[in-house]
């Protein structure tokens, strides 16, 4: 038997339920993926298991040369050393797992660890909405509110790996945020907020981000005003970014960008009512690749460390449909 | 007579009132300064002229040869052509006017130009309260509210060279900003928004920030109730940078900074009650240099351009006393 001559890279997106497994071709390309249950009761063992057995049946199916793998994962990472430093309560075993020293052990192949939010903009801006552009604001809004900024072509970490919080700075009103703070843009754009600020408004408690789209869908006042509100205070977070680093490009992904036909519009109104104090328009695009963002994400970095230079970036910005 | 081997450059700060201009040497210590009047009304050409004039001034007094010319002036600049490009009513034929070709024409040597709030923070970061420190956010309370970003220490101006305008950017309140926004630092911490709301509190209108501060030193807790106000602001800006770009290190000029013994406790308060989501503590510093701080800003640029790889940063970052 020959040895496979295509070259792929493993993206890996251990998300809290699921686990998605992508190969990808060396420009990115998803040429296979696997989604399988994570087990996060189990420990970091399981769950790296559970990838690797995705992995494993991926490359079974398509035979190819594995160049290295870099995974995705939600919580405080330290890249570095590969590891989740924090980690959710429903992840056990999870926490100072040596994730990337398992992979690499059980693989022979470099492996890599990023931040889920991280890895979502760093394939967005890799293959995604906003393939090119060098500098871009990602946020995702899931459960709580992430964000991740890509400066000059590459992510930006700062300098103790804390960059691109946007969703845990104040100036967005005054309501509690779950980390303690206040008027974050979390209150207002996460799923979860959007759920709970429709119950405050109606009475009916416990429905979703996507419920609540459903219902503004359906001519549903209070369901509108809520997503009015968090399109608004999305506006509010571009123009803080705009206005700190002069960044002009905005993707916006998780689930609750699913009702990106509400959220657009109301980020439109807000930035034509308050312009960016540079005067120069912003773009403002919803994320491209799905499910598939954070595993992309993750493959791209893999890529990038072992084949620096594969990726090109073009002088100046593209223009994006705003 | 013998060519002078004293190596010095120069920095020269263009304001609305007064030129300042300052002799460095290599090391950036100020060997010798001067300060004219800013002949605003009569031309680009005059106002060269009168800093020149100084400069050649100074010179005479202390022979040295000149290697270049750094120049902050306040307004919109074009750093690569060397060119004001918006300046305010207040000057004359100053928008437009060559002023990096000009110095370089009449001395033969060349001239850096830079906005007034970076060359502001070029200098505390050069020599100042914060010289070392790879990473700052520079904040100056003047008559409005500037900004500047320094990154993995350099200046960081971004793709559009608008980087750093924190004192323009939405969460600050409702207040309407002399820039046409609602709501931004600017509203609550230049020496104009003290005054005013010294003035909407007591009826007492027209008073100067330090006037201001002078009635708070003397017990009136209106006054000081403005500067606290201004002190919970800049908290405020603190946060949302560190979240956004992980800068844990602040720099506070202009003359609003005098009353540091007002701000600071008030800063101190709310950065105690709300403290960075990293749960990174924050330095926050009063600027050192004073009236020197533009040109010796202007002159750190202007040596760094011609003798790359002067600058010595430290790994790491320092302590400051917060």
């Amino acid at each position: 038997m020959t040895r496979p001559t295509t070259q792929v890279y493993a993206g890996v997106d251990i998300g809290g339920t699921t686990t998605q497994v992508v190969l990808c071709a060396p420009d990115l390309a998803v040429l296979a993926r696997a989604e399988v249950p994570t087990p996060a009761a189990e420990g970091g063992q399981a769950m790296i298991d559970a990838a690797l057995g995705a992995l494993a049946g991926l490359l079974a199916r398509r035979p190819a040369r594995l160049l290295a793998v870099g995974v995705g994962a939600a919580g405080i990472v330290d890249t570095d050393a590969g590891r989740v430093l924090v980690a959710s309560d429903s992840f056990h075993g999870w926490a100072g797992f040596e994730v990337t020293a398992t992979i690499r052990g059980a693989l022979g192949v470099p492996a890599y660890l990023d931040n889920d939010v991280n890895a979502f903009l760093r394939g967005e801006a890799a293959k995604g909405a906003v393939a090119g552009v060098p500098h871009v604001l990602g946020m995702t809004l899931g459960t709580g509110v992430g964000g991740a900024l890509w400066l000059d072509g590459a992510l930006y970490e700062g300098p103790h790996g804390a960059a691109g919080e946007i969703g845990h700075v104040p100036g967005f009103g005054d309501l509690s945020c779950t980390c303690g703070g206040r008027g974050h843009l979390e209150t207002l754009a996460s799923g979860r907020a959007i759920g709970r600020r429709y119950g405050e408004r109606t009475g009916r408690a416990g429905l979703t981000a996507g419920a609540v789209a459903a219902a503004a869908d359906a001519g549903d006042p209070d369901a509108a005003v809520v997503y009015e509100e968090a399109g608004a205070a999305l506006a509010r977070a571009i123009l803080i970014t705009a206005g700190l680093v002069d960044v002009t490009a905005y993707v916006v992904g998780g689930g609750v960008s699913r009702a990106w036909h509400l959220l657009e519009p109301a980020v439109r109104t807000a930035l034509a009512a308050e312009p960016p104090v540079s005067g120069r328009p912003v773009s403002v695009v919803r994320a491209r690749l799905g499910s598939d963002a954070v595993a992309v994400g993750a493959a791209s970095r893999a890529r990038d460390e072992i084949a620096p230079g594969t990726r090109v970036y073009e002088v100046g910005e593209p223009s994006l449909e705003p």
